[in-house]
């Protein structure tokens, strides 16, 4: 078992509030994060999948394949985009980075075909990131 | 003469767009950087300083002191803001990282006392920077 | 179960010996890390928590909280300090990273709420880090 | 239980290419990677022992002894090396990093005394790296 | 004046050798790169342009253009390639990277209008980088 | 004109504080450098020297002699050291960093043959660095 481990790259802007909560409420728990206005972030995602190499290639996914599903399943959606208002899926959901990275698991899980999906890591800033393990 | 630099770090939403110009010119001269609903990035800012080290400290300038003044006069305008919409000297001109450190110098160069102000560089992903010496 | 890491730094200094050793053993052990004048490094420490997003909020800590709490339970007892003449910790336990990364569990581990501590990894250089799991 | 992690780089040239298949099917299958010429990349290994500290040094293993099995086992081999032409156990095995970081175990994991490997990382690019641990 | 600088990454095999020097003169010369096998690296290279921004777009370059000046003219000639058997311009000049930077140069010097280009910067490994400013 | 540029790393301690004052303004004036049981930090430093490529070599320098140069001027002398107590130009120099940046000009200068010195960077943590170019 040989575990491959892909990074893409892509920018977005996000609001992180309750609507169900006051603004002042929404302000103390999320501090900046819930200006109005929002803000955004240089988010690295991190796909690895594990697998045993196939013995004519010596791969367990073909990295350019694994780039391919990760371009269209994950940095076309989340581009440049705010996910508040551009993603359907944050429609009703909050776009915290551990929502996120759960999303982006649920994203790219039914694309892996021939190893596993083991890991999606979401790096926010220098100072912060999230995984999630699929359970 | 040496040089001191020290980075700071702030988060923002930005949009790319010319109000004079119609939708389709703005998505074809900045692409995704016209999304309607902004997008974000993680900034870095290094500001450097030049001078003759005080014989009494070994410093240029106090790197506290230096701290201070970047947190004031960058930090608190620019971090988990909305460049377009919070910031009063984005209202009128385009917030391209171009135009953004340039404004940076501005809000530095009056507090920087006993050394001198030599470069503000601002890197907006790890693919992008400019650099602006005053002049 | 989502994992959430969070990241703080500190510089400090230390000096490998076992005060039971004659200076000769401790050198031919511990090479240049046993000066008895001190050396010191610029350490960073990520904290690594794991739970359940909380559905208000999307956070399974807020990240706020897992600052202040690293901010007075590490940084404040190492930053700037010399481990092995300040921290009462280490008066009678050699300050290697494999120690100190274990005692950081110890400051660390009663005050996360709501989710379960799961990782403190301590980087001394960039080649050389330690990782402990609390077991 | 500690986990310690040592890093070291080498550089090499390597192409990857079946030699049972077509040139066509080659470049098919391995894109750039199937160039005739050779290219190269600065690798990064990584490799993690586990282990419970020695009360008389707080080491679970002396990094210095790490670093000399580092560099006798990987380093020496691959730096500055052609994978396929110059390492006798890419002979007859593609040189994937798949099959490196596999091979990489074999070699260190016989020296590593008073602690257990743990896991090989091979880094490639900043964009894609490999994990080995064992099984 | 604003200087604006772009990265983009490379991947590239080479081999220093004089050609009218014995092979031990080249090993005592250029040590482990003289391997007549080859070995490789990762290159980021940095392109600088300067001038003042543009009132309409707040740009001195829109990105993507420069973007794609630097993978036509950079990237295309050297990823993935041999310097020495693949590329024209290397086959009578010695790949170093002093040679190399400022060849990139030359190929792209011709295509930057409307603001000037001030320096190549190329990065060979984390350890060593030249730069070239045209004269 | 090409410019080429070598990092090296060390470890140090040191402590800021000016013997003709109190230990009062010595805590107001550098804070928690002022330590008396010292702190410490990982210092990269970069060289850069400049000079017209060798035709034979396409080198403006050997980096293998460059590095040797840098270990023996500036990694052997402060590596592991306490440079208030171990390095005799310390002894009445403060050691901050703007002065241990002039000092390591003044060591790497006289071997520097057959190009020009141009700058020495050092680089105390990953928010400040320092810069020198000779005068």
């Amino acid at each position: 078992m040989v575990y491959l481990t892909r990074r893409e790259h892509f920018n977005g802007a996000h609001r992180l509030a309750n609507p169900s909560w006051s603004e002042e409420k929404n302000v103390e728990v999320f501090g900046k994060c819930a200006n109005k206005n929002w803000h955004g972030h240089n988010f690295d995602v991190f796909v690895t999948v594990k697998g045993t190499p196939n013995p004519d290639t010596g791969f367990i996914i073909n990295a350019h394949d694994l780039a391919k599903i990760m371009k269209r399943e994950i940095v076309e959606r989340l581009d440049h985009k705010n996910f508040n208002m551009d993603v359907p899926e944050f429609q009703n959901v909050l776009p915290s980075t551990e929502n996120v990275v759960q999303q982006i698991w649920k994203w790219v899980v039914p694309h892996i075909k021939g190893c596993q999906l083991h890991c999606i890591k979401l790096v926010e800033t220098e100072n912060i990131y999230v995984e999630y393990f699929g359970e």
